[in-house]
């Protein structure tokens, strides 16, 4: 059977639009891999918001993205669009799902096998779904954030599409975070390490806690530290023209971190913090710095000169673009179907 | 076939306790229904939390409700809970659901035919299951509360436990209101009431709306009009043995109105708001009054000593017990189980 009779469905959140215009790792994963497979000859249903963007045939139960149209409950739409795929089982010989524990609980209702992809545990209160369903088929984003007992079949890390985020030919003068302005992606630390270096910080990403953002960012914007809101492909562009270096300097572990890979193939180094998946993600001295404080990080702030910019792209390339993380997936797809194969004999 | 072979699963929720300790109709309904089957015969399984209470089988994933158990996370305990009764469907020959929409996305992958009692549609927002999935079989709990266009296969009025609420011997001096702390449920209105009567009011009832209770209820609150919280089946018989009447001077229309019927069968006339089911429940003049403004339940407030309180209890004997209710729905699932047939064919 060649990879174009093979069926395979894509389970993508609805959070937000498949890619998403702006935030949305599990979006923009689930959409590299639908693209990629396509490309690559498989037959590809993407299951996604009907204003998603997609090669694949798109099969959308929801106008938009929940959390860009309020009209949508987000209850209801869940239920909806996780249900679908599985009353269309039939028509695939796989469904891979992005969709957390949720979709778990259709998985033994039908006959097609269901591959999950766990993009990270969002709280200890899903474990038990996940220890129900332990013997489905699991790929974890990161040897860092695995859980103790699950089948996994591989660590598949996440890939981007290396040509939206071009080589940028020389380093800005700015330290830059990008991610969820949100307690646990350490936007506070990256404030005082700005400070204490007194180099200046620009920040983008979606504004997700407000309370923080009031209390622990904003009283310290001021010219050389400066809050751009939320950005697309191109705002990200030029935030890596301006920089010097990302720092992420996450408050708890790491799942995978795709904003690295990002900064990374623009050839910006990375100061990560040393907690879960960024050590596998950036090569500490080579592609940027991981760091256990906020003075590890104002002194890695002056090594930056050290770090080959070109050598941070090779990394990229070699191991988190589209194509290495597809490729990874076809071999877990073909585990997948020869364990199926001597089930059904 | 005889009934004793007919296995059933009564799907209950898990807000509450089955049956609930003191507020929680549809969880009183489900356990009505699987009490009452098993009493006639069925093979009943109820599906509900682990403390639920039945002489049915139980079998239940979640330790208790998440309404009294803050350590659930009621996303969770849903998905695992509903899934539960759908991977065990061969082992049924119906499934009766009072799970609302959410039960629904998993009926299409089970070949057990799932009857769903509609206790009422929460929200606009989730008609769209209903409008997909409306070649279901649908009951409805009265005949106003109903959606277009779904195949209802009957109306069932809920059925309480007559020998729970005796008829109290004579009418009591205080009005009294029993049931949510909510707008919905008018408690702004039966304080307005009491005041303009003269007559003490007896409030009981979850406090489910805590700026409403702050700003509507509680400045009104001193020795002739008090609450007492939430109430059991003791708590209620002691209020309505206190009550000359009760004010469910509803500001929705009402989906049924299970304390309608429980005051009724105490002997205690009800003065409700003319909305929704309340004239299905209470016929006006021989069991309560029907209102349409504060000016008319003053006004009938009067007129109670018309009442035969005999005649309150005596409608409910005919009409909303637990036998009427069962015998009702064992009609429903012959119905079901003659069209199953004649698919099959």
């Amino acid at each position: 059977m060649t990879k174009a009779h093979r069926r395979v469905a894509i389970l993508s959140p609805i959070a937000w639009r498949t890619p998403p215009r702006q935030y949305g790792a599990w979006e923009t994963v689930a959409s590299n891999i639908a693209e990629g497979l396509v490309s690559r000859g498989w037959d590809v249903t993407l299951f996604a918001t009907r204003d998603s963007v997609t090669r694949a045939d798109l099969h959308a139960i929801v106008d938009k993205g929940y959390e860009e149209d309020s009209s949508v409950d987000p209850k209801v739409a869940e239920y909806l669009h996780i249900s679908e795929v599985f009353e269309h089982a039939a028509e695939f010989d796989l469904i891979h799902s992005h969709y957390d524990f949720m979709a778990l609980t259709y998985s033994r209702l039908v006959r097609t096998p269901v591959l999950t992809t766990i993009h990270g545990f969002s709280s200890p209160q899903i474990m038990p779904v996940y220890e129900k369903y332990r013997d489905g088929y699991f790929v974890s984003v990161s040897d860092s954030d695995r859980a103790p007992k699950l089948n996994y079949l591989a660590t598949v890390y996440n890939g981007i599409d290396l040509a939206l985020y071009p080589m940028q030919p020389s380093p800005g003068q700015a330290l830059v975070f990008l991610g969820r302005i949100h307690p646990d992606k350490g936007v506070h630390l990256a404030i005082a390490v700005a400070r204490l270096s007194g180099l200046p910080l620009i920040i983008a990403g979606i504004l997700q806690d407000e309370k923080y953002f009031q209390e622990r960012v904003e009283p310290f914007l001021d010219g050389d530290i400066r809050y751009i809101g939320p950005v697309d492909v191109e705002g990200k562009n030029k935030l890596f023209s301006n920089a010097l270096a990302l720092l992420h300097l996450n408050t708890i572990p790491e799942r995978f971190g795709l904003v690295l890979a990002e900064a990374n193939a623009a050839g910006v180094p990375v100061i990560a913090m040393d907690l879960g998946s960024c050590r596998e993600v950036i090569c500490d001295g080579q592609t940027g710095f991981l760091v256990n404080t906020l003075n590890e990080a104002v002194h890695a702030i002056k090594r930056i000169p050290t770090i080959d910019r070109v050598a941070c792209r090779a990394r990229v390339q070699r191991l988190f673009t589209t194509e290495t993380m597809v490729e990874a997936y076809e071999h877990v797809y073909g585990k997948i179907f020869e364990l199926e194969a001597t089930k059904q004999r």
